[in-house]
Parts: structure tokens; sequence; C-alpha cells
């Protein structure tokens, strides 16, 4: 996605080896109509799927999920974060290592909220490690129900995540692919 | 907001004497065209004000503030939640009260996403005894922003964080009011 692209050139910020922030448009400040057109890309794109239901994490995730779930005129149902998490009947709970942050936290769906019946998108905002969809496949596994997909927003092509993701032949769109940060810039894949 | 209040009736669950569970909708599953009508609600109401930015505190306010912010195409911050913070200079930091959790939590906003010559309209998912209000309130007076108003998808008036509000003259706009649970039914405000 050309504008998405541009936007991360203008206004991300690259930290260190492999993180970039992209708080002024996503994770902290997020930019309305940016997240509409990100929403449709990812309708484009997936349309021809049955999809009932798109599932996130909080709290990135859910802006670009909303206007997902918006353009596929679908309910959006978003995992919450637990840094622990007594055993709860009513809930699917995962685990989910972060490092970025070296600390595990679970997150959880209400049983309310995913069934059998459901066709799944995941959409989330960065794919680096995977550690965040491995918890939320995990979690539509425990539903039985059905992963259709999954649409990120940033994807840094030089972890391993995509690789976890091929190897289920699961398939997976993203809107922006980082191969690498060169001189604290920002170099994506050839679209 | 008449489908809301419909909605409410339908799909909310009444929790003991003050708590309304809207998780298949709001708080947890998001119903996103709800969402969009509830952000044109905002608008209409607001719209003559010159508000330059949205703010509300992840994880429930983000979807009715991000499509608040689509409507009046404008940007969209969420403070975070932290259990404990250190000093941090970039941030402003609030304290607010969860009645009930039970817990103390801090919110912040990085400086660099609020500054004097914003006008803020704070968007929020429920208004009950006001304490994420005046913790977002507290944030804006630090940035020295101008608040303009207070956007709140349902109010519980017989709580007392209208009265906070009110007592600072700010505007606000509650799309439901509910003045009582009566009976495990909930009962609102005349419109």
């Amino acid at each position: 996605m050309k504008e998405l692209q541009a936007r991360i050139k203008q206004d991300g910020q690259v930290l260190g080896k492999d993180v970039l922030k992209v708080d002024s448009f996503l994770n902290h400040q997020i930019d309305p109509l940016l997240m509409q057109r990100m929403g449709e890309e990812f309708y484009q794109h997936f349309r021809e799927f049955p999809i009932t239901k798109i599932l996130t994490v909080e709290s990135s995730g859910i802006a670009p999920a909303v206007m997902t779930g918006l353009a596929f005129q679908k309910p959006v149902v978003f995992a919450r974060k637990h840094k622990s998490l007594t055993l709860k009947d009513d809930l699917y709970v995962a685990d989910v290592y972060s490092f970025t942050k070296k600390t595990a936290n679970k997150i959880s769906v209400s049983r309310k909220f995913l069934s059998a019946t459901d066709h799944v998108l995941i959409v989330d905002d960065f794919l680096a490690n995977g550690q965040a969809v491995a918890g939320l496949t995990d979690i539509i596994k425990q539903a039985d129900a059905h992963l259709e997909g999954i649409g990120i927003v940033i994807e840094k092509t030089f972890q391993k995540g995509r690789q976890l993701i091929d190897r289920q032949h699961i398939p997976i769109f993203s809107l922006a692919r980082i191969k690498a940060f060169e001189n604290g810039q920002v170099v994506f894949e050839e679209e």
C-alpha cells in the first residue's frame, strides 16, 4: 500500500536494529482516514473469503480491525491481554511472548464470541516474530473456528513470523513489508 | 440515540446494582456499523466546535473514538493504562481509580501528541464515577490544551460522574443515559 509506505517513511522512527515506532498514526495517535483506507485494502484482498468475524488483540490492533469490520460489515472481537489469569471456564486463553518487551502475557477471548461456525480473519498492526498471531490462532483452534486468513498492517519480513504462518499455509496479506532497516532508514520489499 | 438504547435493552446484561455489561457490541466484541453511526452522532452534536483532536483511553474507548475522528477527519489519541509508571519526561501522566475493579491505574499520553494549540473532544465508552474523564481532563490541563467537550456512549446518571463534569461547565453529550437498573432491567432517562 503506497500511502502506508510513504507514511512510514515520513513519520516512522527506527529504533535500534529491529524496532519501528509508528505511534504518530497507528500505535498511540491514530489517523482514522488512513485506518479506513487500510480496512478497505484488507476487504479488497479477502472479499471472496466467507469471513464472519474479525479477530485482533488490544490495543493497537483495534483501529485497523474495526475499519476492516466496517468494510466487511462483520463484528470485530479483540482479545484481551492479561499479565496473569486464573483459570476461567468461559474464556479461551493463549500465551503470547513479547520479544520487544521481554514479557509473557496471556490473551483471552470470551467463548460467547467465537464458535465452530465462525470464519475468522485475523487483523493485527505488526507481524514480527509472530507470537500474537500464534496466540490468536491457538484461540481460533480452541473454538473449532476456521481461520481464513491474516491481514497485517506492517510486516518485518526479516523476523520469523512470516515463516511460522507460511508453514501452516494460511493466506496472509501485509499492507507494508519491511525487509531491513539500513542506517536508520526503512527498506521495503518490492511490491 | 434510539438505536443504541434498543441495543442495550436487547444485548446488555445488568450485573448487580450498578454494572452494565455490553461486551457483545462495545467492550469486547464490537459492532463497527453501530460505532460508525455513534461517531456520526458525536460529530453532529459537536460539529460547530473547533475540534483538532479526539482523546480517549484504551481499550474500549478506541472504537467509538476512531469513528468520531473519522467523522471529524481529525486524529485520535488514546491514553495508555499502566499499573505503575516510573517518572518519564516525555509523558503527561494522571491517576485513574476504577470503582468497578477497585484498582488504581495511571494513564499517560505522549507530550508529542497534545499541545497548547489543541482543542480536544474527549470520547469514552462509559461515564459512571467520572474517574477516567477526570484523568483525561488532567492530562489536557497539563498540555495547556483546550477541552471543548465530552462525548459519552453510555452514561449512568445515578453515579457521580455527571455532577463532576457539570460543575466545571464542560459541554457533555451522552448517546444513552441510564437513570436506574430496576429488577435487572435498564431504565433510560427521557430523551
